[in-house]
């Protein structure tokens, strides 16, 4: 391969490939090297969080949410990850001739609104204008500071053997919303998009646990692909409950028609919180006492073999969760 | 009007009234409302500077530089600009389809060693894929936090009559550049744009000089739109020596053929410092003695009253320095 293709961007096997081989040989540094969520710096003594995203989602308005909020949020909730109370934030717009200002507007509205619950400012900002034809629409970077508390300590490569994993909610809903969202296949539907600032959320866990040992929100590639991530960093295995997944019924239905599995579609205001087990029920508890976390469930339980992610179906076999190489869903976020 | 056009994108007037009527309107805080080259903010208790740019820069490879080098420096600068020392950088790529991998690599290398000769980690990034024809080849996201020492209080706001203002070298070498390689013209040329990162600029006057008023980096719209700007923030006049500022005699013949005014013209590794006049001369000697610096000169004064931006012209009489409402180049950065 000479040339990006589309799952250069997709999160999965190819995207690790481009990072390996190009940007982590050029940018190499004990914090980027950690990949995880958001880099975990000390600037000045300060232990902060420091994450970026562009989002080109396409189309930029959709059920639950826009290219606004979800450029908000889906930053945000990296930091968050990293156990960081957000502290500031940059917004930076490229824009394609000819855009209609009042969607420029809804979008600036949707993002204030969003880092207003978040609880978060915008500070400081850039607008780039293009050519007609040289961009499609509006692509939104966002950047976010946060500050980690002393004690805290998250990373993807703290799962361990016997710790259970909680996902705080029903997942693929943003990815399986995007997809209708463009071409609905004949569907009458009412998938809202999960879209939601997860520092809340994870404010409660920290709270009542802050010795949790991995956070992480399944965007790109889905929980198929994060799970696949931490189970390499951590050198673990983990085993997926299949039964015990939460998917919304019209969800899995849509699923099942289209062929895809729910695991490996992107969610945007979910999280996969590991902790030791018996740490496991208060995290559970808090997680369920927050609007955004009320369908947590335990899915998954962290092994030393085998290695790798699997599911277990209902007849007890274990199936292999790959890292997806397939490009599903192109422009998801 | 209704829809975005490329003078919204340029840093002239259309730039501001689309800051104002949207983002002003919606993201309103005070640490935005500085509208300074950076955020200056707190972040627990720490002094912190805080910017985001977007590149869209065409061509990506150009005489002095390219994509990767511009969008380090360029965000560096802007930080620089608030007295702040680099703390770390991110960086995110929006990439179309089919981009070259082997170009790719070249601007990793290139970010690599500008971000090394700034003595910066670039510590987080994200990398987006969007299909041929949704965007030019690949645009580039940076964001960069800064620690600011105690005693340095930069802003655009602090130009007092009296002030000299000092550039740091011959100007718009950054902007003919790129233009030529566009079209040339039929010129042969060797214009190079100055492409460069400032912070050991910046370092080395704010040790010799804490206590400047103003520094500021000429980018989109030049030294007429950055002196503008600051005349306009500090509520003053500036008043230009047309024959004391420094352009290269091959960018003064090319401005002259092609009839455009040097000052409108974009740097990218030129500053402008604002100080009081008995700091003056200490501050030329610190710019004169980097390398970037070197040709640094006194170009300007800043006055209570006419408001504005003015040239003294040879025959002593003063024409005013508008803020363009012209695109004259886009994605020259």
């Amino acid at each position: 391969m000479d040339k990006i293709t589309l799952a250069h961007g997709a999160g999965g096997n190819a995207s690790k490939n481009l990072i390996n081989k190009i940007f982590k040989k050029y940018f190499s540094n004990k914090t980027l090297d950690a990949l995880d969520d958001a880099a975990v710096l000390k600037i000045s003594g300060l232990k902060a969080a420091f994450s970026t995203d562009s989002f080109v989602i396409n189309p930029i308005f959709f059920n639950g949410g826009d290219i606004g909020k979800l450029s908000v949020c889906g930053t945000i909730n990296d930091i968050s990850m990293m156990g960081a109370t957000p502290a500031a934030m940059s917004a930076a717009a490229i824009i394609e001739e000819g855009f209609p200002l009042k969607d420029l507007e809804r979008i600036a509205k949707s993002m204030s609104v969003a880092a207003k619950n978040a609880g978060v400012e915008i500070v400081t900002g850039d607008t780039k204008v293009v050519k007609k034809g040289e961009a499609d629409g509006i692509f939104i970077n966002t950047s976010a500071i946060g500050v980690i508390k002393n004690g805290v300590n998250l990373s993807g490569k703290n799962a361990k053997s016997g710790d259970k994993i909680i996902v705080s909610g029903n997942i693929a809903e943003h990815g399986i919303s995007i997809m209708l969202s463009r071409d609905n296949f004949g569907f009458k539907n009412n998938i809202k998009s999960d879209c939601a600032c997860l520092n809340g959320l994870t404010g409660g866990i920290l709270k009542v646990c802050p010795n949790v040992h991995v956070l992480r929100d399944p965007t790109r590639g889905g929980v198929a692909a994060t799970l696949n991530e931490i189970a390499e960093s951590s050198n673990v295995g983990i085993i997926i409950d299949a039964k015990s997944v939460p998917v919304a019924k019209e969800v899995a239905a849509i699923c099942r028609v289209l062929g895809f599995d729910p695991l490996y579609i992107a969610n945007e205001g979910k999280l996969l919180s590991i902790q030791s087990a018996a740490d496991t029920v208060k995290v559970l508890n808090a997680c369920q006492k927050n609007k955004l976390g009320k369908n947590a469930k335990v899915i998954a339980e962290v092994v030393n073999s085998p290695k790798g992610v699997w599911v277990k179906t209902a007849s007890g076999a274990l199936r292999k969760v790959l890292n997806s190489d397939m490009e599903q869903l192109p422009r998801i976020c």
